[in-house]
Parts: C-alpha cells; sequence; structure tokens
C-alpha cells in the first residue's frame, strides 16, 4: 500500500489496479478473479446479476461517510437485489471513475468496504474497471446464485400478507441528521454510510414458499407499489406493525417530523418486502405488515398515503 | 418514445427505464430481463464476467460520435473481454448516468446501440441501472459462456506463435483525426465511433487450441506485455506481418506520423491477440504476427519498442 499523501495521479492505473486486486481473494465460487479479461465463475442452473451505480454528490459524499463505509454501502445496493430475488451473492465486478487527484489511501479503503461487504454472504470482488472521471461514479454488478426458483416481482396474489424483513427509516433519517449538519445519534448516521440488508431473509422467504419479493430501496411505498404495479395487485399497509424504533422517534420530535415518513418513505436501509400466500408460514425475522387484495395502487391504514413517497433521479432534489 | 426536445429531467428516471427496458428483447439464455430486482440468465457451467467504465470526455465526445455509436462503443468494450476468453456474451448491464438536461433521444439512441452490438452475438441487454450525475458515465458489464475451458492471458509458452485477428490502428488513427478537427477518412473515424471486435474469432481460437488470449484495447506492444508477464515469457512481434491499410497509410502521412505508431500503440479497435502451440494450427482470420520465447518483455523486430505505448488512465494526456 503506498502513502496516504499520494493521489491517483502519483500511482497511475496499473499500480491501482494491482493494489485493488490484492484486497480480492477469491471466494468459492470463484475459478478465476481479477487481472485477466473476465472473471470466470461456477454457476450451474441460473445466475442472477444486478448492477447499481452510485454518484459522489448524489448518492454518498466524502464528507459524510468514511470511504471504507462508500464501499459497504455501493456493495450492499447491490447484493440486497440478489437477496430480493432469494439468491447469494458469489461476485462483484466494480467499475470505479474517479479524479487524479483523489488520495490513493480513498480508493484502497473503498476496496476494502467492498471486500468486506461480499465476504458476509462468502462472496469476492471478482474483477473491474478504473478509470478517470471528475467526479467518483461506482459502478457495481452482484452475481448471485439460487437454491430455489427467482421470487420475482410479480407473483403477489390476492390473499396473500405482505412481511418486512430488516430495517425501515433508519438510513433516511440518518441522512436528515447529515444534511443538517450532525452526526449523532450515531446509529442513524451509521445505517446510513453502511446499511445492513438482512441477506439471509431473501433465501429464507424463497424456501418458505415466498409469492414475490423486492428490496425497499426508493422507499417502502414506492417499492411496494413496484411489486403490486408487476404482481397486478392492491396492497394496504398497516402501520401498527411499523413500530418505529427509538432513535428514529427521538430524531424525528427533534425535526418535528412523522417518524412514520422515514419509514415509509425512506429508502437505502435495504429492507425486503415479500409477500406469503396464506399456506406459507412466515419465516423468523420476518414481520406482517399488510395484506395484498383485488385492485391496484397502495393504501396505507385503508387510505391513499400523502406523504413523501421516495425519490427519483433528474428530478427536483435529491 | 418522447419528441426528441425533452430532457432527462423532463421525463425522469422511472419513464426513462421503462423507454430503455423496451429496447431490451430478450435472448435466448435471458429467463427474465430489465424490470425486476436482478436479471436472470441460464448457465450451466463457467459465468463468464467483465466490467468496462465510459466517461465523457475521457472515452468518448458527444460532438464527434453519435449515441447510437457510443452504445455500439460501450458494448463492444466489455463484449471483446469475454470474447478474449473464448466465449459467448449472452447479457449485457448497463449503469447509465447522465446529467437531467441530456435529450431524452441520446439515451434513446445509446440504448439501441447497446442492444444492436449485443445482438451481434446473440446477447441482449438484461438490467441496468439510471442515475444523475454531471457528466455522462456508461458502465458495462458483459456476462458470458464458454464451450471450451477458458483461455487466459498466463498460458503462452516458449515456441508458440503470435497470432492477430481483427484490425489494429484504426481507430487510434480515427481519434487523431477526430482530435485535429476532421470527420474524414470516415472509415477511419467510423473505426473509432464504432469498432468491430472479431467476436467470432476467440472462440474460433479457444477451439483451436489457443495457449493465452487478450483483447488490444490499450495498444498492441502493451496488451501483448500484459500477456507476455502474466505468462512469464518474452515475445518478438514481426512488423513485417503488420501491413498497415490503406487509410491507415494516408493518414500518416499527411500528419508526419509513422503507421506503425498507430498500430503497435493504439487502442480501441479491440483486435485479439492469442498464441498458439506450433501443435495447433492457427485458424482462418488469424494472422501470424511473432514468437514467443524464454525470457520476459514485448520485442518488435528483435528490439525494444520506443514508440508511444498506449494509454495509462490518471496519468497525464489523454
Amino acid at each position: 500500500m503506498e502513502a496516504p499523501s499520494k493521489t491517483l495521479a502519483d500511482i497511475g492505473e496499473f499500480a491501482l489496479v494491482d493494489a485493488l486486486s490484492a484486497v480480492a481473494v477469491p471466494a468459492d465460487a470463484v475459478l478465476l478473479g481479477p487481472g485477466d479479461d473476465t472473471a470466470v465463475l461456477r454457476a450451474t442452473g441460473l445466475v442472477l446479476a444486478s448492477t447499481d451505480v452510485l454518484v459522489e454528490g448524489h448518492h454518498f459524499r466524502r464528507e459524510w461517510c468514511a470511504a471504507q463505509d462508500v464501499g459497504h454501502r455501493a456493495a450492499a445496493a447491490s447484493m440486497a437485489d440478489i437477496t430480493a430475488m432469494g439468491g447469494r451473492t458469489t461476485g462483484l465486478l466494480v467499475g470505479f471513475a474517479a479524479p487524479g487527484e483523489l488520495p490513493a489511501q480513498w480508493a484502497y479503503d473503498l476496496a476494502a468496504g467492498l471486500a468486506e461487504e461480499a465476504a458476509l454472504t462468502g462472496a469476492s470482488v471478482v474483477g473491474g474497471d478504473v478509470t478517470a472521471a471528475r467526479a467518483v461514479v461506482i459502478a457495481v454488478t452482484a452475481l448471485g446464485v439460487l437454491d430455489d426458483s427467482p421470487v420475482t416481482r410479480s407473483g403477489a396474489r390476492p390473499g396473500d400478507v405482505v412481511a418486512l424483513a430488516g430495517r425501515l427509516g433508519w438510513a433516511a433519517a440518518g441522512l436528515a441528521v447529515l444534511r443538517r449538519g450532525f452526526r449523532s445519534p450515531r446509529a442513524l448516521v451509521a445505517a446510513y454510510c453502511r446499511p445492513q440488508p438482512p441477506y439471509e431473509s431473501g433465501p429464507a422467504a424463497a424456501r418458505a414458499g415466498a409469492s414475490a419479493m423486492i428490496d425497499v430501496s426508493d422507499g417502502l411505498v414506492a417499492d411496494v407499489g413496484h411489486l403490486a404495479r408487476a404482481s397486478g395487485v392492491a396492497v394496504d399497509l398497516d402501520t401498527a406493525a411499523l413500530v418505529p424504533a427509538e432513535p428514529l422517534v427521538a430524531v424525528s420530535a427533534a425535526y418535528g417530523v412523522d417518524p412514520l415518513h422515514y419509514c415509509l418513505g425512506g429508502g437505502d436501509d435495504h429492507a425486503l418486502v415479500a409477500t406469503f400466500p396464506t399456506s406459507a408460514s412466515v419465516p423468523e425475522r420476518w414481520t406482517v405488515i399488510g395484506t395484498v387484495a383485488e385492485g391496484n395502487g397502495v393504501t396505507v391504514d385503508g387510505r391513499p398515503y400523502e406523504g413523501p413517497q421516495g425519490h427519483e433521479h433528474f428530478r427536483v432534489s435529491g
């Protein structure tokens, strides 16, 4: 590793690639990791693949989250999608663009965070590309495997229950804290900088017979809306089942916000929402939060939801 | 499709995703394309995966190449890596970041170019992510399958011959033309904007028993250097076998450049270089251009090569 004062321009592309490749310890499914034209992974049957792009200034700020956290966060965004199909991530490919004046240590720490998050599901960084750009851009492609059939967004049927695994609203509240220039409650800031998707809960839902599943990255109401539209059903969410945690309540009181707004409209925790037929038993660590009916759209406690619905890129705000 | 005058900010993320997804006609190997949490592809045995990132201002300029060409070019960069392992691309995932003021039609044309290039190997765009950024960034991950064992960079042995498939120097000469503000010779500009990797030649080399292979993206001497280092051998290239084509000779004469500099130092044509043991017969469309010996490094006509060696990101120039 280089001294922290060196920049990417100091060390150059090829030394950076060598340093980043050294962090990647091939996982079991990986026959060939970084260093050749492509990665080579073992797969028998179906391969899952998903890409997420994080852009500095839009998805993270270097003054808000440490580079290692950004690595965890970038990996988690793609790995959560694999989980939401009922799969397990086996490898990550990382496209990394950055200005030459970026400290090389920032890139090394990013790579460490990516590798650590990948290791949570037994995966590793298997390849990637580095190049110059004015802002830091991180494009992570996660590859995954399945034991069961993929659980899509389109299988929910009237009569199913809607269940949740993982945290809701923590990352959004953490972002609100950071935007006001604060660093605490630290649990919320940590939730924003390093989300904790429930990686085990996706495959568990698939084994239990989940009819549809999605990860919450845009916001609960928005993402349940995607699931409802893909399935051609209506979903009603029951806020009595969404009890905001203590730090959420505290921050909401301080900022004069309904804590449910963070739970219903906030993304970035990468919680999972799944639907289960009544014949299935909802697995451990899943909480029933709603019901599926004929019709379309999402209601909250039987009424249209008027609060913030989540984020859409290119539109105003951010 | 929207009117050409609309921007990404006008139509918003979700409408853009819908429009881009509509271009993606799932190929045979694709069980589930865009629109769910992940793509799902069939694979039995080994999966190849490679990511390349193109950044506006570094890898392309919107005034030099049409959006559809940029799509072809971005897809080709990743697909050439699959070919260089002896594989066939089955699916592309596209991370796309762009400013809100970008005309929506540019994104549609980009998507059309990506889909058309993918179709050359029977592949399709299977997923992706769109987000906002100040400059256009395109991160393409190609997934592929193999009939034979992967042909890595590390299998070249003393006594092997070195062979080339595809064009050399055309894209570099096209870039030189564009940098001087010209648009002709059009064949060279087209070679830069829409490279033509020899997709059939990679699997053909694998079938013929190639011992090592790489695609030329940094420049012939630089990429053969990667192969030589990975294999622990020396390579000598024979310029008598590298006859520059007529438009290259014409442009070189006009610019006072040795045409061999484009052939030996220019990347972006995505030609393939492979080594073959003497027991193998070099397949059709491959030309022998050198020999492998004990030692290390790359020589040209038996001498060290002093010309431009190819591009390294973050360093000076571009």
